[in-house]
């Protein structure tokens, strides 16, 4: 069940901003939405998770994903990037921790624990929500940056749930870099080893596997790549212990949404492909 | 002479955020490009013309137009929708006058006059801009919203400048219209015959014609149609003195980007017919 708050007719479709209760995160979460076609001829699903900073609304109106999706069965939802207003001390004031950085992870430390249950709202709720509500089972999951560190962590982690995972410009080796340090030390604590658990390279070197032949794209002028992104230690861990995958690197592309757009209908297609 | 503040690679172009210094209105200008080649390669340019409360990030970021010109070689440039910062007491007050609503007009009473010189900041000093800095002289013009009237008026008053006019959702009778007429009284004073000169209807009236078939998109359900745009006033006046348009009555569609981004290829499509 879930709230319309605004709905605009979009190539042949509809573009819909929604708010629902979330049982993992015990609090109304948002999300955008684009349907192609009325729900009853809606047979698959895509979720996108977004990077840091952002809420329900930049790929929705940025990346010109509808034009992709039109006229298929297959919806795209863009969950929010984080719960939102609890009134915890500090959530709002970095960028890349709190509200808009959730690292879609469980927090397991307060005073982030009680809420911050991300993993379980992507994997539950929201795969929940696409059987109640649009009666399909049929997921995959894709992200940018913080959003496709989360795709590809809940994609390897899920089993078969997921029947494609690809990611734009992903964080893949967290416990290395200074997001993900930071992040992981505010929702998980001291323990490094649990930090692993979240962490594509480390899951990976962990026996995780997926059976789809993960797609990345990255820019090769992505300002964040070198201390932040690390493609080349996902490239090691995935060779290493045979997960297939094909990362393309982009010749002069940067970290934006500029970048996403140019690429985005290769991964829509390989999406539509899996789900179909 | 522009200076680039920023530049992010797009579908194998530039996105590009300039500013320059303007001849027309006295300050600095923002605008933003899209480059689908090398400028060596660029024969030709779209004007867009941006809607009320809009910069010059909106339509680039939102409009998902780098794709379809992607490989040609025509650019778009998109101006600020108004001069800013220039410390008239109430120029950031109200969505609807001043900052970010310029109406595309030269004001011609105090205290916007001196620098709300916005018809000849875009036929003057950005088709220069376009000759200079691009080497193109074929240059056509569209826009939304206050955009749309921006580009049916400037463009049936330049006689053969403009080699294609098109709009979405424009304000085509502003005389009668609340927006209009604010802001009119507001730039040009109460002699309401100056403000003729800046409504399309009333252009067609008094014998401005274009030898293009002017091509206009309307979402039936946009929430501004009734009381702001009249577009039936459009047909009437355009009808009754031989001016060749095309007006597409969209069903269900609203005044967003959600609108524009669904129906802008066939908009590009045109401009680039009548710009080959």
């Amino acid at each position: 069940m879930y709230e319309i708050l605004k709905k605009h007719k979009s190539f042949g479709g509809e573009t819909i901003f929604a708010e629902h209760y979330s049982q993992s995160t015990k609090t109304k979460m948002r999300f955008s939405l684009f349907l192609p076609q009325s729900v009853e001829n809606i047979d698959s699903a895509i979720i996108w998770l977004s990077g840091l900073t952002c809420n329900e609304e930049n790929f929705i109106t940025k990346s010109g994903v509808q034009a992709h999706l039109a006229g298929t069965n297959t919806m795209i939802i863009c969950p929010d990037t984080s719960p939102r207003h609890l009134g915890i001390i500090g959530e709002d004031d970095d960028y890349d921790f709190g509200s808009g950085a959730s690292f879609y992870l469980n927090a397991s430390i307060s005073p982030y624990a009680d809420n911050y249950q991300m993993e379980d709202y992507i994997v539950k709720d929201i795969v929940q929500l696409l059987k109640n509500d649009f009666n399909t089972n049929k997921v995959s999951i894709c992200g940018h940056s913080m959003g496709g560190h989360g795709a590809l962590v809940l994609g390897l982690k899920s089993g078969t749930l997921f029947k494609f995972i690809s990611a734009f410009s992903p964080i893949l080796n967290p416990v290395l870099t200074p997001w993900g340090r930071k992040a992981f030390k505010g929702y998980l604590g001291d323990n490094q080893n649990a930090w692993k658990n979240h962490d594509a390279c480390e899951l990976l070197k962990q026996g995780y596997k997926s059976d789809a032949n993960i797609l990345i794209d990255q820019g090769t002028d992505d300002e964040f790549l070198k201390e932040e992104l690390l493609s080349e230690n996902f490239e090691h861990a995935a060779s290493e212990v045979g997960q297939k995958f094909r990362l393309n690197y982009r010749e002069g592309y940067d970290h934006s949404y500029y970048f996403i757009s140019t690429f985005l209908n290769g991964h829509i297609q390989e999406h539509l492909k899996h789900l179909a």
